[in-house]
């Protein structure tokens, strides 16, 4: 077929979605503006901006069907690529993912539960917007946020004024914060034919906004919880006519606040268009990888099954790398390194173990994080 | 540690190579004759012959540690690249692998049954040879022997003169036929520091000197056909104190012949230096790939487990490709494509079958065949 994919984004999810694409004689193009994006190390690369029209016009010669790994690429430079090529998903799920507003108001919409939120413009708005709420909430700016840059949670009244030192001046919204339980998140894949797949739930544990580990499938996994996230991903799938992988990041409470039906256990946090951190784990933990899926559903091919294959941990490398031969000596550990300058906060790679049963899991996870030195927040 | 590894040949099992390498931060560099070589849609590529000093000096520049996937590389091209940088697997197992009489010579000293010999270089020779071995005989050309060229099945005293037209001239070798009841294979790893892993014995079917499909681990495994294997493998890997992944064709006979120990079910025919078609159902089939093991090995790294996950077919795509949507509307098919370009018995592309029990794989198979109309030899 040796169809060629071009990919909005070069980071380390391009970089995953080629290295599933090769196996099925794919070829590749990124456009991103940064010249040592982790893609470009082993593909085509269109060094760009998203918004350079000549730049989108040298990446779109002789594509065959447009993605993107990056949520925040502009909508426009996605609708002006649609015009001529099919770019999958759809630019309309962008826009629902680049505004926490729209996003909100899009899964209300749909009747699914989301924390409560105002929009806030003016200092005078926050002010109204706290009396509703009430605290704790979080201020967030309502685009461009990612790995927990954009927030702050408002524990008490003296943090409003820092909060909007900081924030102010760009739209904004305040969040109910949600006592939660847990986060998980549930990915699901859509394919041109319409077919659906989910993989099991997976709880995600994050610290400074940014995920530190996954669990898959969640432990304490029940139908019930599994059926409520994929009623909500259905909705977004269809409503969006969604084709590709997406994810949304769930809160689950101990029972539902007074502002949900008693039932929902979940409340949406947000979702992203994209293949997402929470599921590197099927790279080796699922039948079929979540990239590998992503461009089955792009392309219009079959998908493939989502079962999980025993128990999976992924841990984030964040900042420093450890050294590979004691990643490499844990049982069951698989190693992927992005090809990224260390940086703090900067996501480096990842490792992710599998088990044929959690207490295995548990032990091979502790050995991980000891041998490595990485220290999860405590649950 | 974005190590370079520098790999002498560049066609599908380079291919491979680096994909498993990229997630573990490597890069690769290929040498390759052939501009249009598989490996070098994704890495560097010297287009360059395997004995051009200029080429091999190109090639070798920053260089962190070279292996092959190609056991015709020169001898001479393996030693001068070894005398600037680590090469692995040893050149010295080149030289075992490249001459069937020298890698006859060689299991028969480490104690390892083969069918039995003689050399033959003139037509006298063969005559006295063909009084010595009988047939059936096999009559194969010592060097550059591949994919069943070079060979000839000698049934009746009228098939020798056309051998001897078609193979007569170069230095050959007349083996004595095994009538075997199966064709298997051991793939072994040994790391830098001696450790050994061994996969499970799989099942080969050839035709026409091809393998057509593997099946692992081999129906009817028993512990001790694994023992024998591992123990000629053992032997093989520490005679040549070898890095990497080596693997052994054998046949398997129903009790010795009167040649040979009567223990001895396993022959072997022939070794290859390298990550081998047979293991190709190891990507996903088993917990850790050859390919991700013969990175490993060859970079002083901890090996990874060998054990199988569930049952794995894999098929062999050779000379046509079937439509990728047909192919991946099979459960637990996963297809591997080469980007070559299609010709009459090439290698074009594989796929594996993965499931959990051999009746659910049998199955799958059945399917994939008839689906994709790949006809394989009857049994």
């Amino acid at each position: 077929m040796a169809r060629l994919i071009g990919v909005l984004g070069g980071g380390q999810l391009g970089r995953m979605l080629a290295l599933a694409g090769y196996p099925l004689g794919l070829r590749f193009r990124f456009l991103d503006p940064a010249s040592e994006a982790p893609a470009g190390e082993l593909a085509g690369h269109v060094v760009g901006g998203y918004d350079d029209p000549e730049a989108l016009d040298r990446f779109a010669v002789g594509l065959d069907v447009v993605t993107y790994e990056f949520e925040n690429v502009p909508v426009a430079a996605a609708r002006r690529l649609a015009s001529r090529i099919p770019v999958y998903p759809p630019p309309a799920a962008l826009e629902a993912a680049q505004d926490r507003l729209i996003e909100k108001r899009f899964f209300q919409r749909l009747g699914i539960p989301t924390p409560r939120f105002v929009p806030v413009d003016t200092r005078a708005e926050l002010g109204a917007a706290l009396d509703q709420i009430g605290l704790p909430a979080v201020l967030k700016t309502r685009r461009f946020g990612y790995d927990g840059k954009g927030q702050a949670l408002l524990r008490e009244r003296s943090d409003v004024e820092r909060a909007w030192e900081v924030l102010g001046g760009v739209p904004l919204i305040l969040e109910g914060f949600v006592p939660f339980e847990r986060e998980l998140s549930i990915l699901a894949v859509r394919g041109r034919d319409g077919t659906m797949a989910f993989y099991p739930l997976v709880e995600n544990q994050h610290r400074e906004g940014i995920l530190r580990r996954s669990l898959a499938p969640a432990p304490r996994w029940t139908p019930d919880l599994q059926a409520q996230a994929e009623s909500y991903a259905t909705r977004v799938l269809e409503a969006l006519d969604y084709v590709g992988v997406l994810a949304i990041e769930l809160f689950e409470v101990r029972s539902a606040d007074r502002h949900h039906a008693p039932g929902d256990r979940l409340i949406a946090n947000e979702l992203a268009p994209r293949v997402h951190n929470s599921g590197h784990w099927t790279i080796e933990g699922a039948e079929t990888s979540q990239f590998a899926n992503h461009l089955r559903a792009v392309l219009g091919l079959p998908l493939g099954a989502t079962a999980p294959l025993g128990y999976a941990a992924m841990v984030n490398l964040i900042g420093t790398l450890p050294d590979p031969a004691t990643v490499l000596a844990v049982p069951g550990a698989y190693l992927h390194l992005y090809s990224k300058a260390p940086r703090p906060g900067r996501k480096l790679g990842h490792v992710t173990i599998r088990a044929d049963d959690p207490r295995s899991l548990q032990e091979r996870l502790e050995q991980l994080l000891s041998a490595a030195h990485i220290a999860l927040p405590h649950p």
